[in-house]
C-alpha cells in the first residue's frame, strides 16, 4: 500500500496552472475563477473515485468515501487550495493533494474502512481575499455564524456569501459540524520554516500550534526639521521605536527563549521624509509560543521595555491589541498513531510546534488532530520561490494514508 | 529709523491667504496660481515705492531701488515665497516681507543710499514642484545652466521653463548673476529649530551653513514566516537596521558630538505584512555638520556600523550616495555689520550655524552673505503649526534694515 510519487506530482503541476498571477507565483484567492477551477480539478478526481461531493457550511468541499458502517463519524484529511497573492505552489496544495492520492489508495487497493472517510478542501485558508484566515472551518464548526459573514467583504465590497454563491458554491449541507461528526482529522502541510531543512530531516510531527499575540505600537515624538534641531534638542520617535524593535528580538531569543518567536514585520514613519525628524511612527510585534504563560511574559517584557524607553526618551505612546490566540495542543493519540506509523518506515519523526495557523488548529476544538510538515527550501513560504521535494510530499503522504487507514478502519 | 509691526503683519496675513489648501496650511508651490498671486502682491507694493522690477535668469523677482551711484554693484535682500505641501506662513515669507518692510522705510524716510537696494524674491527655493530646491538662485547664479532646466519636470511632466512661461513669468534679463553684480546680501529667515526658543533669545546670525551628506541604506535578509523561523534561525534585516539607526544616533550624538547631527527620516519594509520577517530594509541617513571633516567621520562611521552588523548577523547591504553638499561659510564682515547693529539695540545675536539650506547657501558663492535667524515655536516649520511671533520678525527686520542701510551706503 502505497502513494504513487507521478500522480501527486501531476496533481500539484495541474493545480498551479490554475493562477491570476501566471510568471509571478499562484494568487488564487477564494471564490475566484482560478480558485473555482483548481476546485473542480480536485471534484473531477474525487468523482471518479465513486465519492459523494457536498459543499458544507462556510464553502468547504467535502469528498467522501462512504464507510462500511453507517452513520459513524468519519474520518478528515485535506488542507486548503486559496493562496495569499504571488504565494507558492505547495502551500495548502500539498496536503489536498496528498489526502487525494490517499483516497485514490484506499479506493484502487479497495481497503476496506468502517469510518467514512472525508477529503476536504477548507475555503479562504488564508485570509487574502476577506481579511481575515480560516473561515471556512471557523464557520463550519460555528466559531463564525452566519450572522459574521455578511460583515466579511473583499476589496470591492462583496461578500463572503455573495462571492461564494457567485462562484456557483451552494451550500448542500448547512449543519454545523460537532464533535461526534468527526472521530479524528490528519492535515499534511509544508513546514513554511526553516527547522526540518537545517536537521537534514523530511517528517514533522506537529504536537502544537502555537499561539498569537499581535499587537500595534504607536510612538509619539516631536517632527522637527533635520537639520535645526541638535541631537540633545529631539524627540524623535524613530530612535525610541529602534530601540523597543532592537529589544524585542532580545527579550524572545534570550529572556524568554526558544520556542518563544517575536516578529516585527515593518516601520511606519510620519512624515516619512529624508530630511525630517519621524514625529509619528507605528509598528507591530507578533509574538508566538505553544504556551500562554510564555506569551503572557514575553508580552508583558516588550510591553515594559515600550514604557521605559519612551519614558526615557520624552515620548509617549499607545499599544491597540490586534490578535491574541490560545495555542492549541494537537492530539496526542493522532501524534502517537503517526509516530509509530512512520517509525515502522524507518522514519523518526521531528516534534514540532507549528508557528503558523491551520485549519487544524480550528477542528481541534471539536475533534482529534494530527498533522504532518514536509520540509520548505530555505524555509521560504508564501512567496513564488516556496519549494518542497515530491519525495518528501510522498513520504508525508505514504505516513499519512498508512494512519488514515488505521484511523478508519 | 525704524519697521513697522502692523505692515509686516498685513503683509504675512495677506501673503498666507494665496494657498491651495485653505484650512491646512500653506501650499504655494513654485509657478502656480496661488504663487502668482502672491508674488503680485509683492510687486504691486514694490511699483507703489518706485522700485523697478525684473524678473531675471531662473525665474527670481527683483525689485530695485536705485541708488545715488549709477553703476555700482547693488546690495540684495529677500527671501522665496514657495513653500511645502502643508507648509507654515513664516517660511521665506519673513525675509520677503522684511526686505519689503526695510524698502518702505527707505524711500518713505528717504534715506540716501550709493548703491541699487535688490528686494529679491527667490523662485523654487523648497523644491516642492520640480524636485529639486534652491532652483532659482542656482540658475541666475550660473550653478544650474539652461539645459538643466529642460530636465526639472514637475509630476504632470511639465518643465520648469514651461511652467513659468504658462505662469506668465518672463525673463527680462537673462545675464547670469557675478560677483561683480553684488555688494553683498542679507537674507532673514525663521530658524526652523528650536535653538533660540530653548534659550529663550530672539535673534540668531548665522555663521555657516552646515553641509549635507545622504544616503540609502538597503538592508537585504531572508524573509521568512513570523510563525515558522526560531530566532536563531532568522536573518531578519530589520533587526540589523534596528541596530544601524540607535547607533546613528550614539555616533552623532556622543561619538562626534556637537555640532553634528544624522537622522534616519524613513524606515522601508519588504514585504511589510505583520506575520513576515522583513527581508529587505530601506532607510536614509541624513548627516549634517558645519565642517566638512566631521560630515566625513560621521559619514564614516555610520557606514562602519552598516559593515559590522550585517557582518555578524548574516545580512549584506549596499549604501547609494543620495547628497553631498559642502558646508558654506557666510561673510565675517556682513556678520560682524549685523553683530554690531544688534548690540547697539542691546542684543546680544547667537552665533549660529543653520542646518538647513538656503538661497544664501548658493549666493554666497558670489557674494558677502549674512543671515539673521529669529526664533521658531517650538522648532516646528514646513508644517501648519508653523509659528513667529511678529514682535520677534519685527525686531529682525529692524536689525536687517539697519545693517542694510549701511551697506548701500
Amino acid at each position: 500500500m502505497e502513494t504513487r510519487m507521478e500522480r501527486i506530482e501531476k496533481d500539484i503541476e495541474a493545480i498551479a496552472l490554475f493562477t491570476a498571477t501566471p510568471g509571478s507565483g499562484i494568487t488564487r484567492v477564494t471564490f475566484s475563477e482560478k480558485y473555482i477551477r483548481a476546485r473542480s480539478y480536485i471534484i473531477e478526481e474525487l468523482n471518479s473515485l465513486g465519492a459523494r461531493i457536498s459543499a458544507t457550511l462556510g464553502g468547504n468541499l467535502r469528498g467522501r468515501l462512504e464507510g462500511t458502517e453507517k452513520g459513524t463519524a468519519c474520518v478528515m484529511m485535506g488542507s486548503h487550495l486559496d493562496s495569499v497573492l504571488h504565494g507558492g505552489k505547495y502551500d495548502g496544495v500539498a496536503g489536498v493533494v496528498s489526502a487525494l492520492e490517499a483516497a485514490r489508495v484506499i479506493v484502487e487497493e479497495e481497503i476496506p474502512h468502517r469510518h467514512p472517510i472525508d477529503v476536504i478542501v477548507f475555503a479562504e485558508e488564508e485570509g487574502s481575499r476577506f481579511g481575515s484566515g480560516l473561515i471556512g472551518s471557523r464557520a463550519w464548526t460555528g466559531h463564525l455564524s452566519l450572522d459574521d459573514l455578511p460583515h466579511l467583504r473583499d476589496n470591492e465590497g462583496m461578500t463572503y456569501l455573495e462571492a461564494m454563491e457567485r462562484s456557483g458554491v451552494l451550500t448542500d449541507d448547512p449543519s454545523v459540524l460537532e464533535a461526534k461528526d468527526v472521530k479524528a482529522m490528519i492535515e499534511l502541510h509544508i513546514e513554511q520554516g526553516i527547522v526540518l531543512e537545517k536537521r537534514g530531516l523530511q517528517i514533522g510531527l506537529v504536537e502544537r500550534i502555537a499561539g498569537i499575540r499581535q499587537f500595534l505600537v504607536t510612538i509619539h515624538g516631536v517632527s522637527n526639521h533635520a537639520g535645526g534641531t541638535p541631537m540633545g534638542l529631539r524627540n524623535d520617535a524613530l530612535q525610541g521605536a529602534v530601540r523597543i524593535i532592537a529589544e524585542t528580538e532580545e527579550i524572545a531569543a534570550h529572556t524568554v527563549g526558544d520556542p518563544t518567536v517575536a516578529t516585527v514585520g515593518f516601520v511606519i514613519c510620519e512624515p516619512g521624509q529624508f530630511n525630517i525628524i519621524p514625529g509619528k511612527v507605528q509598528f507591530p510585534v507578533d509574538i508566538r509560543d505553544p504556551d500562554s504563560r510564555r506569551l503572557d511574559e514575553t508580552a508583558k517584557r516588550i510591553l515594559a521595555a515600550v514604557e521605559r524607553i519612551c519614558l526615557h526618551r520624552g515620548l509617549t505612546f499607545e499599544v491597540t491589541p490586534k490578535s491574541d490566540i490560545a495555542p492549541v495542543a494537537l492530539s496526542q493519540e493522532v501524534s502517537s498513531l503517526i509516530d509509530k506509523v512512520a517509525r515502522r518506515k524507518g522514519i523518526e519523526p521531528l516534534r514540532m510546534t507549528s508557528g503558523a495557523l491551520h485549519d487544524s488548529s480550528i477542528m481541534a476544538a471539536i475533534t482529534n488532530v494530527g498533522m504532518i510538515f514536509v520540509p520548505s527550501k530555505d524555509g521560504r513560504s508564501h512567496c513564488p520561490e516556496e519549494f518542497t521535494e515530491i519525495k518528501d510530499i510522498k513520504l508525508g503522504a505514504d505516513i499519512f494514508l498508512d494512519a488514515m487507514v488505521q484511523l478508519s478502519s
